[in-house]
């Protein structure tokens, strides 16, 4: 049409500008510019997806000097979604708003496709949206009798000419239920396009919610996140138990079950899709939605449960060279895994990294982002092993050390899985050497007044109540740098106890009320000091790789890594020297990179890129490992420096004690590295 | 390498020629000039498959007069594999045997990849063999503790090195193999891969042989020939019921069942997958393998057969306009279907056309090629309904016609399926009226001496055996032309006799042995008259659209179809006006079609191709249908001259009958096409 008068629009924030006839919608000027705008309907004033907010402002450079935006008057179909919906002021339906004259438009986040991530409850990096399945809707042509064709190539056609989808296949499910959903929707329906290139859902209708879950399937716990695959809102997070205990506490004991039960591999797999699937019922019903609601799986976890999930026999991973069956990024249908979900849902597996270090480090990696940074990063997941991941944007090394179950409070005489009633804080005063500590589950310190009736319901110590105490009394001087509990104390406190040719240290006595008595034994303290050497010696091995003496900064991940105090890590030599303000906890980090990679495509991308440059270290095969092992039973190391704690603490010297815990910690080598599970088996 | 001699290379039968330099292996030589050579192993002296032949030949043109070809001597290789397998004189292994000098090298078919296949058993056109599923032996890296991978990547790494597969992904169940496959064969094994593209199957060492499956799901009879992927050959063939009779004996009386139970369609999916189950164990019985060998499926059958095995509600097909779910080719997995074959094995559906054009009519035209052919060819597949394709290279029709059960036996007096004691050939003596006959399963007449005893056996009378007893009783004056049994001539014949207000042909009696007493009934006439006036009037409204007023040739494919004779089916006037040399049968055309889409996926391609230009016409919306119907009542035709009858035999003429017939048409018009199946319903 000639003689139409152009108008400039600026929208904001992208800033993005052009010129444009008027009469054009606000959306088709959007997509001209390439500025992000959604919508699910495809421009019918449905969705309400692609509102627009009219803005103010003076652009003096551009000419626009005007302090309201000209667009068409508030129309019929507007009203109509506002009465349906609600319309806050201001706000249009971009696809329905014509651009009048020249116009600032404001995109608001939720608004926009590729929108930013709140943070919500869980801990997450910002990232942008963009899940692997999308919703369309969509009007299909009415079938012909004089020219007949399909309903699923007529839905196709309408794709490509609607939305310019090209290329599109379809699951037979879908198949299946397109023609009742056409019936239903009277030739109106929504689909989910999965990757851009399979239609894998199908509703009548205008259908405008997808939801993804998350989920990281540890060896003992099964924890997921439930999100709006929109807007990457957490709506439910849960956790079950692993029912593959039943076969074995450890990782290697499940390997061990299925070496001697022909059928243990099966069964096992089994037992963790029904855990799976009692995890997904109750995820949806915490968020109020239907398991038919859930298209989208991502999911991590240790290579051992990334094998059984798939139903892959994980023997290989129980001895050298511990080959996967894949580490590539694993993508299956939901129904594939007996995964009751939607019939199309899809499940993303990050990519494993070694037979040791699997998903789950993927997952750390994708949360923490070592390898976006110019800092050298130590990342550290500690379970019953510790994935240990070094490195910056130039180089990033990762390996798994055998720590054993120690940190998770098993093999400690007292020790218990964190849950209500265990000890997880502890202070021993330097003089009295009385103790005072805090229970899971309460907020007050046993010394405190309403302590104390708390005392006598303490069930047990937690890990990171074994890594506090264990520090304190080598604080106090009860423990020797060689890990030796100091039997000439017991003229000081009726607290230290001779047994054997050992001695104990009684943190709290509950037997006057029947309540268990928690005792710090000889044999604990070398449990932990098994643990944590091997924790350092994984760390030091990658710095020797990398050429680094020092750490830019630390994350501990996972169960227990995320409850443990830095400071009394850093006591007991569990980490490397570092600035203790740069020393942080990352939660659980792994099912946080579950949850991004369930809400983003280009951070699957990420992943996969990064492992593949991963360069993995196996410590069973490296000398040094053995070495750093030796030198870092003794608190806090044998002859690292900690610079970052002097001043801050007095380091019991360990002159005094250095011969008798020496000699000690000779004696048990041998036997404790080779007791030690998944090293050099 | 200077100063190497260079060899002329000529392959017989391409005729491909090239100098190369003395010392490459004539596998190499002949990949470099593009001659299709085969080889699973991979060029490691283990296959056999890439024999050549030394060859003898003279080209002066390009100076090679010697006699012999001048390759390296037989090798240690190619001896063991002569001790192994057999390895016939003159035959060298092509991996092995190097060129030294100028060398004519003939590469017999069954070393070529694209072979053609060779006529066996079932009649089926020439087309060369590229199959969907291939194998490829390979060897596979040993894993490394040091620089971990996974046995998968490994794979892909070594068909990418090997074979030059790039991009190839996994099924879930592949990779839960491969460990053991690699344990099995010592890091050894043979993959199969999918249409390039997905790795389905794994086995230890070198595995030679894939199977595959072609299927015709009919509404009666299941049938399937069991094919060696790598050359064609077809090593059995069965059949089974169609377990959804107990359903409904039509296709129609099926959908109804689907719309009158709420699980209905659901309960005859399983039905016929159940059956399939049986034919696919049957089959690899028959042909001394496991279901675990088929790869591959490739399946026709009319669109609701198609619908429900695919687990399609086809309720929709049941009234206008008809619509398919899907009209395009389908590819799903054999386990999707509950198929109980190879895990990684896949089904192909052929494309439906439409509505009443199924899958089974696209099998019809790949294996008859109407669409490759300058002459205007009729090819009409003949059931309940006959599914007619007109055209040539340059436009195809397709359309449906509603014949009715009649064809195949049903809703005849004495009518049964083709099965052993059926009557289906007929001659009536023009003189005397007397019938002669021979009955399926033997090759007498019963007017031979052999004959007498065989009467007592008949049971029945089939479709063909009608059509004929028809025609000849037309032909012997018994039967007007309108289709009106004469009851003048009980004066001549005790054979015709009076049924109420009608009369009947006596054609046998075996009531004195207690048997069948098989009679002719005016209802019977009747029948047929209406199916083939809905058979010729499809054929001819296709003409109508095509311009053409005669066909160059006719094919009758199906069960009836290719039992009929074709001179008894014109004298009827089921067909057009056609030179009778030109009218032959195309046998189970709907399963030859489906074999060569087993063996070919370029044929695939071209029946894809074909069927999107196929033009669809509906009989039920043509109003010309129903005025060809009236006028084709009577025998062999109200109106059409069959010029290809003159002079072979004396047609009766309907002048004698023709206002009574005339009439009793018009009274039977209306009830008699309405109440046609899948007419304008």
């Amino acid at each position: 049409m000639a003689g139409v008068a152009e108008a400039l629009v600026i929208f904001t924030p992208s800033g993005r500008r052009g010129r444009f006839p008027a009469g054009a919608t606000v959306l088709d000027v959007a997509r001209a510019l390439g500025v992000d705008i959604d919508s699910v309907c495809g421009g019918r004033g449905i969705c309400g997806r692609c509102q627009v907010q009219q803005s103010v402002g003076s652009f003096p450079k551009h000419g626009i000097e005007s302090r309201s935006a000209h667009l068409s008057p508030f129309s019929g179909v507007e009203a109509e979604y506002g009465d349906r919906r609600g319309l806050e002021a201001g706000r249009r339906l971009s696809c329905v708003a014509q651009v009048l004259g020249d116009a600032v438009i404001d995109v608001p986040p939720e608004s926009q496709v590729f929108r930013q991530v709140v943070r919500k409850g869980i801990d997450i990096r910002d990232f942008h949206i963009d899940p692997a399945v999308r919703l369309y809707y969509i009007e299909v042509a009415r079938p012909e009798l004089a020219s007949p064709s399909g309903d699923l190539v007529r839905l196709q056609e309408a794709l490509e000419a609607e939305w310019g989808l090209t290329d599109l296949e379809a699951d037979l499910h879908l198949i299946r239920a397109l023609q009742p959903a056409l019936s239903a929707g009277k030739l109106a329906i929504t689909v989910a396009i999965h990757d851009g290139r399979t239609i894998s859902g199908v509703w009548p209708g205008l259908h405008e919610k997808a939801y993804g879950v998350a989920i990281d399937v540890g060896s003992t716990t099964i924890a997921g996140h439930l999100a709006d695959l929109s807007d990457g809102a957490v709506l439910a997070s849960s956790g079950v138990m692993n029912p593959q205990i039943r076969f074995g506490e450890d990782l290697m004991s499940r390997v061990s079950y299925a070496m001697m039960h022909p059928e243990g591999s099966a069964e096992m797999t089994v037992a963790v899709r029904q855990a799976l699937n009692g995890l997904l019922a109750g995820l949806a019903t915490k968020a109020g939605i239907t398991r038919d609601d859930i298209l989208e799986l991502a999911m991590v976890g240790n290579p051992i449960m990334h094998h059984l999930v798939l139903g892959i026999d994980p023997i290989p991973l129980g001895s050298a060279p511990f080959a996967l069956a894949t580490d590539r990024a694993v993508r299956v249908r939901a129904v594939e895994l007996d995964l009751k979900t939607h019939l199309g849902a899809r499940v993303y597996l990050l990519p494993c990294i070694a037979g040791h270090v699997g998903a789950d480090t993927a997952g750390v990696i994708l949360a923490e982002t070592p390898h976006a940074s110019d800092t050298v990063s130590l990342v550290v997941d500690v379970g019953t092993n510790a994935e240990i991941v070094l490195g910056n944007r130039d180089r990033l090394l990762a390996a798994s050390s055998p720590t054993g179950p120690a940190f998770e409070g098993a093999q400690i005489s007292g020790g218990q899985r964190a849950a209500p009633g265990a000890i997880e804080r502890v202070r021993i005063d330097r003089r009295t050497l009385e103790p005072r500590f805090r229970v899971i589950g309460s907020d007050v310190w046993s010394d405190e007044p309403a302590g104390l009736s708390l005392e006598v319901g303490v069930t047990g110590i937690c890990g990171s109540g074994i890594v506090e105490v264990i520090a304190e009394l080598f604080l106090a001087g009860v423990i020797t740098p060689d890990g030796i509990i100091d039997g000439s104390l017991m003229a000081r406190t009726p607290r230290v106890i001779a047994e054997g040719r050992t001695y104990s240290y009684l943190l709290h006595d509950g037997s006057a009320a029947g309540r268990p008595r928690i005792v710090v034994t000889q044999n604990d303290v070398r449990a932990i000091q098994l643990a944590k050497a091997a924790l350092y010696a994984g760390a030091r091995l990658l710095m020797d790789h990398l050429g680094v003496d020092t750490v830019d900064d630390i994350r501990l991940a996972g169960a227990f890594g995320s409850q443990i105090d830095p400071f009394h890590a850093m006591v007991l030599g569990l980490i490397p020297d570092c600035d203790l303000a740069k020393v942080r906890s990352a939660g659980n980090a792994a099912g946080t990179g579950a949850l991004i990679a369930l809400l983003s495509r280009t951070a699957r991308q990420e992943i996969e890129d990064v492992v593949r440059t991963v360069e993995k270290i196996e410590t069973a095969v490296e000398p040094r490992f053995q070495e750093h092992f030796v030198e870092a039973m003794a608190f806090p190391h044998r002859s690292a420096t900690y610079t970052h704690l002097s001043g801050v603490v007095d380091l019991p010297s360990r002159t005094a004690h250095g011969g008798a815990g020496g000699r000690s910690v000779r004696r048990r080598r041998g036997s404790g590295v080779t007791a030690l599970p998944g090293n050099g088996a």
